[in-house]
């Protein structure tokens, strides 16, 4: 019989159970509840299969290339499967700590939105006991958003707990030239203890990005960048959208990550049927990363802030390191749908998915 | 005098004898016959210098690295010389064993288009003598093309004869979720020596592709990968063209490769002069590939099974892993045209050249 | 205080007091005068801190990646310091010797535009102090500038004075078959102390290139490629712009390179307020390297000569191996405007920036 005929009959229970999570439903990153809605095609015969239990999968998230072929089948399949359980069981309780991104609210004074940054050196948990020393904004990897209007005058207070100095540059911004945070080209870069402060009126809409430029192979690989959204004035010719989710890319001194973190500590990404959802991509890295979809597909309508015309469909994009792409997803498929870099060895190897990985669910 | 007033008088001949194939024509690829066209601009004065005779080139395929610099000029010449030969050679004789991409016939059983797949061990031969520990579909690599079109219903029966677990990702094309082929997110992996089998209908046209979802970085890179077209149903809008070659490229555990080959052993190209050529890229690999067409344009009109509105016309064009770009070269100009990636280490060294390299032939 | 408040009063000044310019204005690689704009924000402090001298930046320009963290941040900054003095001087008194892209007249007989090229080994200073073993075009790295109008018949003759063979391939133009410049393929590799002419009559305007096609691994990587630049006929639809330059970048044997130099000595790009400057992107290396211009953004125009509609904005622009982007800058921003790879080990270590990082000024 084929197997894919057993497999409504084992149906999402038969899943929940062997991914431990049987009665729970799963509180998705974005606040969204879902509940996992995989269809096990083989159950029933992968009971009867004598499937040694999960070893602990040490090298998760590790980013290590694969490793000997000699490993067996058997300890293969079972660290890939911890690895999805661990992920989903991510998305109710945090199997790593520090979240980063987190809003950053301004306070307003005379019309200027002020947002406060420091500069930290910080033990960064990018998967599950892989602890890297890190260096953040406001102790976050990535550090909090910003965001704001166009037109809107901003006033960012930059103090350095580092014991390196920093600068910070408004990558895709319009600034004036002395607030372009260019160690000796624009200013003297902040030194340790110190504070600096930008201020500038956001000229140009769109998904910018923030970060340090000095010794920024390092402090930028480290951890010391953000995401930058400056929301139109007019919205009249922007697409509509239900819901939105940045996703940043990084790939070096901490492992390959997304949002500050390696699978199956990812965020997972939700929505309901129907929804349109908004992805800014954004590459923080040193390195290229096609990401694939399954199961939909991608609408690019903008570049660095500026549009695609006509915006174009892909299932898989590739987003340059500094640039910023904005595309729709029509989520029109439900499921769970893998959401990953096609360079492969950025995202599975020996040991299961690690890295730039994530699970689209639609409900 | 000049040299390249010189050319013509030799003509032909004068090349052919060197490559070995003097009255004999070229069946190529396609199964076009064609004779070769190169004129051999400096070919009197090349018969009265000391060239020794071509030196085994060991590492021809191989994609090593540039050698020492110490290497003398005739012995790098004599290399470059005999891959040529070689080359040419292959597309009379094959010089290596084994072709991937056969198409693959399905049987019909009440309207639904049946094909049988099994992923096998395999010795594949990339070039000639250097034959690694490969997998493919069908003992294939890249597995047989799976061809269909939409609104088809294709079902796809997969036997599992590797020593390791595995699964199918029907990449590109809209599938019911549990239909996926991601272990443990959608499916349990195909364990060894087990049957599953794959059912849906085609509903987005395009270049796709099918390929391993487990383990990936180790079994898409050893081969367990093939091209999965989908013809429109409506072609009223879809380009005009006279012939059409896929081209999926490779670069890791069976080195730099182009359907499965590495120069010389691979296919050259063939089109008659005004034919109109359709070139699907598919990029299965792990490295970015520039693939530069010499002589003429190629204009591209698609990408992922989705239009590219205005199509864009360039002489090199990169396809990020996991992306799919379709573009007609309008084959204006007579001769041998090289065709290669730009990356020129992936191409060329010392020995000659190898891996990303093909020749578009215009008669 | 915040200490942007404070930058204004010291001014221009200070900076240049700093960078050793005071009194000075920087004649800009094109020939334009301008005076450095920066604003030092933090200047007063600065001179409150106890910087050391700095010491003999002995990595700039030699690409070396970052070295160990205990290297004390003192150091850090005043080599990164001493990296934008070394810049700003070569803006008026070369570090390096050797330049290369120098226009190239060709002498007229009978209509026929003649340029002629040597190949030549070569001791090319990349950086102050780096001089590697390069191979040139008339002892240039990147070769001489080759330009000429569509429809103009040219000939080049290439003297081959290497210990080893070569050929020359035109990169992106439509030539005769026996004219393309590919050993054993479309003709023989010209050997040592040999000469070859080539003849072809320009059919396809744009930014185009020329390069060796033998050993290219090898002979692109040290040195023997330039930019073959075909002017348009018919001007009609051509964007307007008001000075223009061509950027080359390479990446392996010679370092990371931007018209043949290693930042800090790479060319200043000069340009009034409110002019349009036209940018010629080539990537002649085997990296990617998408390049950022910050304040301001790039127009994208036209790809390997042909029209990209419509013209697309990107403040980070990616130009795979082998293609040619043009683009269009409206320089309406005030300043000194940091342009280097996204890619950040190209780019800056901590030694300071090297590389592919130049500056563009508006002044």
């Amino acid at each position: 019989m084929d197997e894919h005929l057993i497999a409504p009959r084992l149906g999402r229970r038969g899943f929940l159970k062997r991914a431990g999570v049987v009665g729970a439903t799963l509180p998705i990153a974005s606040g969204l509840i879902v509940s996992a809605c995989y269809n096990d095609p083989s159950g029933q015969k992968a009971k009867a299969t004598a499937v040694p239990p999960a070893k602990p999968a040490s090298t998760h998230g590790g980013g290590t290339a694969a490793t000997s072929q000699a490993e067996d089948w058997q300890t293969i399949d079972a660290d890939h499967k911890k690895g999805v359980e661990d992920f989903l069981k991510n998305q109710t309780t945090p199997i790593t700590k520090g979240k980063g991104m987190q809003a950053l609210t301004p306070r307003v004074e005379n019309g200027v939105k002020i947002f406060d940054l420091t500069l930290d050196e910080v033990d960064w948990e990018v998967a599950p006991g892989q602890i890297e020393k890190a260096r953040g904004y406001n102790g976050q990897v990535p550090g909090p958003t910003i965001r704001a209007t166009e037109g809107d005058t901003v006033r960012i207070n930059v103090k350095n707990n580092l014991t390196a100095s920093s600068s910070v540059h408004w990558h895709g911004l319009y600034v004036p030239n002395n607030q372009d945070g260019v160690p000796y080209v624009t200013q003297d870069p902040i030194q340790p203890g110190k504070t600096f402060t930008y201020e500038f009126t956001l000229r140009n809409q769109g998904s910018h990005m923030y970060h340090s430029h000095h010794d920024s192979s390092d402090q930028v690989n480290r951890g010391l960048l953000g995401a930058f959204i400056v929301d139109p004035k007019d919205r009249s010719t922007y697409p509509r959208y239900d819901k939105e989710v940045i996703l940043i890319m990084n790939d070096s001194l901490l492992g390959f990550t997304l949002n500050g973190k390696s699978f199956p500590a990812t965020d997972a990404i939700a929505a309901k049927k129907g929804e349109r959802l908004l992805v800014r991509w954004m590459n923080e890295g040193m390195m290229y990363h096609p990401m694939h979809l399954h199961g939909m597909t991608m609408e690019v309508f903008q570049r660095d802030g500026y549009p695609i015309s006509p915006p174009y469909k892909c299932d898989t994009i590739d987003v340059p390191p500094g640039n910023r792409f904005d595309c729709i997803i029509e989520c029109t498929e439900a499921g769970l749908w893998a959401f990953h870099c096609h360079v492969l060895s950025h995202a599975e190897n020996k040991a299961g998915f690690f890295g730039l990985v994530t699970v689209l669910v639609v409900t």
